[in-house]
């Protein structure tokens, strides 16, 4: 199973699928060992499930897979969508005993180990389900609760600003902080910020590498409210395709970032969107990126979300912090890693 | 010099002397090893000076001392103080080289070197200088600025709240944090508040060890501002010396506890209070308590204090961070160390 995970993280952490890995054993050699037959990943959606790719390498190298048992990070998918069910692609295979670490939580991908079960096939789930679940977090979460994985970030100061009394907010972090950014966007689905920031900032949403260009993948870009971009605005420019939902009900958000599979939806603000999807409970993961500056002054990071005693206010989980020059991010979230 | 710097380690962080260390080498053995003769360290205010101390240790073990050379992490003091100049003591001892790591910024206690050499001593300096400088940090600002080194101690949200609209404040950080900060009062010289925080809080400003008893050191306890304190405050209960300063003017602040010999200053606020000291760009520390948390509406840590663009605003250098709990310790000065 960690070497299904090790195959599973060589596919990408965006896009609508799940990362997967799979691995097929034949059986039991006189040593004990069991021969790897085939390994393989799922390298995004439109292409090979792990299982139909590890299927795939087996044949190529010439080995028979009757009797042998697939080794996958997710249980095997049951339902035709872009490409066929892997349940019957390893049943056509003779494959009689599947591990898979997690169940899908599809209502219609689900049910393959039923499926599988029904027609012989020994089925075992659980191994490794921790880190199984944490490679496809966004996904996962997604398709149980209908909507992205919602990650907030925020730039500010110590004591909480995101711009100075004028608005101005280039640059509150240093050159690392900025740069770790552009590699969280270069992973994510969409980017959304409001009108306002939209109007202030003109920023490009793009997730940029460190020497300027482009990043192979970029994130569908959101904005959120009823005001009109001008022409000129770089979020025309090159970049992810440009949504602009002319609302501020995060639900609604939500829901139509949902019908566009995205799985993880990255907010850069402002703080009248950040306080709104905590208001609705919202906010899954925060990445905050704190500078060693105080302003005294200036709007800060959320507006009001209805908390006014100290013992209201959600705690948040620390999941890891990264020094970044003199800058510093915090990862929290809402649920502690370990209780998924 | 190592040694030396080792030593002085030993003598407490507080109090109106710098920790010193002192090592006596003896002439060179036919190995070309140097002899050590004895070693001492400052014990803090009344004890006797490192040089001195190492000198009895010298003599305890009856060794004799001329023509040694002894390795300090201070220039030798000239001044008779609470103790007699080590200069002084050095010369009767028949030491004919000295070696100190950074000169004494005081303007009476300085000077030794000088009058070693007009009898005769030579006398180097510079090794080790930043990590000797490090080591009286609090002191040697206190000597040069004629006022205490200032820690700004702030305890907020990640929206940078010190507390909710309700004026709940407790506990925004975790115990892991909080016995941090325990641990820092006991190193410190003096801890001030403004009456409002004082009345909001009715905090007691004591040190306390993990198990809720007092530090065996406690801090001088100052008050800032006009209004009474109650009778019943905690500020009266067990603990440092209570001093209430009925001003709103910071150099008035750090001048009075300069007087008073503090050479470390700890300020925990409120708002207020941190705003004025950072108009008069007085603060030299942060220590920054990040709790992850979000709040979106409550006063933050620290009044406006004059800045309007973020080009304005001053950049502090982060030292170092730990990890404490769920939460995070930030702590930059105004200046990097490295230039000190
Ligand atoms: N450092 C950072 O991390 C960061 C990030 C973002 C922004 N900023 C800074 O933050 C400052 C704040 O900008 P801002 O005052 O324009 O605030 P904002 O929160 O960015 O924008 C407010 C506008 O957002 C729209 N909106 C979208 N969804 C909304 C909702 N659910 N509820 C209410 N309004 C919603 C509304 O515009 P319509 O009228 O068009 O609907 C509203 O007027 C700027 O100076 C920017 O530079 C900093
Ligand atoms: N989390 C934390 O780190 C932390 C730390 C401290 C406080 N807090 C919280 O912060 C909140 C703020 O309390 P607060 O509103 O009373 O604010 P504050 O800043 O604590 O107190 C303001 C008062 O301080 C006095 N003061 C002293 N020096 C001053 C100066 N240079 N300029 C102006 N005033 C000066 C004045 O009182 P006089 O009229 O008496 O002169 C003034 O009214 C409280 O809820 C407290 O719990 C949190």
């Amino acid at each position: 199973m960690d070497r299904a995970l090790t195959l599973a993280l060589r596919g990408p952490a965006h896009g609508p699928n799940p990362r997967v890995g799979c691995v097929l054993l034949g059986p039991p050699a006189p040593t004990g060992d069991r021969p790897v037959l085939g390994e393989g990943w799922h390298r995004g959606a439109g292409t090979p499930h792990a299982e139909v790719d590890a299927l795939a390498a087996a044949r190529a190298r010439g080995h028979d897979t009757r009797g042998a048992t697939a080794v996958v990070t997710l249980e095997p998918c049951n339902h035709t969508g872009r490409t066929g069910p892997c349940a019957q692609a390893l049943l056509a295979a003779g494959i009689t005993h599947v591990e898979h670490a997690i169940p899908d939580p599809g209502t219609t991908s689900g049910g393959g180990a039923q499926t599988l079960r029904e027609h012989g096939v020994t089925v075992t789930t659980g191994t490794r389900a921790a880190q199984a679940l944490e490679l496809v977090r966004h996904w996962h979460h997604a398709l149980t609760h209908h909507r992205p994985w919602v990650t907030l970030k925020t730039a500010t100061t110590l004591d909480g600003r995101v711009a100075a009394p004028d608005g101005t907010s280039r640059w509150i972090t240093g050159t690392a902080a900025r740069t770790h950014a552009h590699t969280v966007r270069a992973t994510v689905d969409a980017i959304a910020v409001t009108t306002g920031t939209a109007l202030t900032d003109d920023p490009a949403l793009t997730a940029r590498t460190p020497d300027g260009h482009l990043a192979a993948h970029q994130p569908l870009r959101v904005v959120v409210g009823h005001r009109d971009l001008p022409p000129d605005a770089r979020l025309h420019g090159a970049g992810g395709p440009l949504l602009h939902l002319r609302t501020h009900d995060v639900h609604h958000v939500l829901a139509t970032l949902h019908e566009h599979e995205t799985r993880h939806l990255l907010v850069e603000g402002g703080p009248a969107l950040a306080g709104a999807l905590l208001t609705h409970g919202l906010v899954d993961e925060l990445h905050a990126y704190l500078a060693p500056v105080l302003l005294g002054a200036g709007p800060t990071a959320v507006t009001p979300f209805g908390i006014t005693t100290l013992a209201d206010a959600p705690r948040w989980h620390t999941t890891t912090t990264h020094r970044l020059g003199d800058d510093l991010l915090l990862v929290a979230r809402a649920t502690p890693t370990t209780e998924a």
